[in-house]
């Protein structure tokens, strides 16, 4: 799981809305990622700098199998799934994740078949069986929480985290949602990197084991 | 300015008490300090170890000629001077400042003078009027903000800060007093410099034009 992050502890402005996914000033969060090559590309866009946070951000989506997302990642209620038309998430036709992507959900619906390979799958019977349904799509590849909020603190909550990479923006934004809300430790997960780069500190946790 | 914070923005725990100053679980956010040995020695303690936070330590505590510290970090109301006695603050009889300390407040009181150097002076006409006072006793050497988390918003907010150091433990309280509550930016503060260190972040932020 990859989070972004203020410094203040939230993971999006208030207000969030489909012109306005991340809320107000939650792009304030994204700042980092912009200007990075690896990103560029993906979005294809040419040009762009290479900087400590590439090799962070390009390991966090190579080796990735299946994805989880909650409801209100995707768009769910209250949202954009209210206005009438099926709802396909933010992405367009072709979504960025090109694998099997989960979401949490309370409202079932059948598989959403993208172009480039990804296939929403709607999930309504809780985080586990999420898991267990990407850990079987994901064919020994990593599975990958993508947020929001809300996920992210039943699958630490859980204790179901075993890699969390935080990327912390230098801002506050004083206002918002809070990534680790209701959410009282860290479940054994500890800091094993750190990585300094322009505009954003990355901290990677994992079980000591690993 | 500097302060420990956990992940989800906490920089004490609740339920803070004479015995318990940093509240429920606050002493996570100082894991990072107790074994080195810049800080046993400032203790009076032998032995310890030398890594990437020593410097950032020694920094902090090095060169400072005045000290400002709200009227909670120094026991306020409600707080240990409703006990009876006089209250001379937590640091017993030779404070570890060494120099005069500026104390908010908002009851008046004769400056208290302790041993090694360290005076106690009791503010209570606002953080600029403490500014002031301490940047004349500083004489040329630097101010730092102590704490508590209302004092450093109050400097936050009102742009006062020219530097800030935060540590970063890899934390969660859950609960407890927020740092950055009711800040909403940084006032130009940027982020400078990142020192990676064992279950510690440093973030050092600046103006611009530092």
């Amino acid at each position: 799981m990859r989070m972004a992050v203020s410094l203040d502890g939230f993971t999006a402005g208030p207000e969030q809305s489909v012109k306005n996914p991340l809320g107000v000033r939650g792009m304030d969060l994204m700042q980092w990622v912009f200007p990075l090559k690896v990103w560029r590309e993906q979005m294809g866009m040419k040009g762009g700098e290479t900087n400590e946070s590439s090799q962070v951000l390009e390991d966090a989506t190579t080796g990735i199998g299946a994805t989880i997302m909650g409801r209100n990642m995707f768009g769910g209620h209250p949202g954009p799934w209210d206005a009438g038309k099926p709802w396909n998430g933010w992405w367009g036709e072709n979504p960025p994740y090109h694998h099997p992507v989960f979401v949490l959900t309370h409202h079932r619906r059948e598989p959403l078949k993208m172009q480039g390979g990804t296939t929403f799958f709607f999930v309504t019977d809780g985080i586990e069986s999420a898991l267990d349904q990407a850990r079987k799509a994901a064919g020994g590849k990593d599975i990958t929480l993508a947020g929001g909020a809300k996920a992210c603190q039943q699958y630490l909550k859980a204790g179901l985290v075993d890699e969390l990479w935080l990327h912390i923006s230098p801002v506050l934004l004083g206002r918002g949602e809070r990534l680790f809300d209701g959410v009282e430790d860290l479940k054994g997960l500890r800091l094993e990197r750190t990585v300094a780069a322009p505009d954003v500190t990355h901290l990677k946790f994992a079980h000591r084991s690993n």
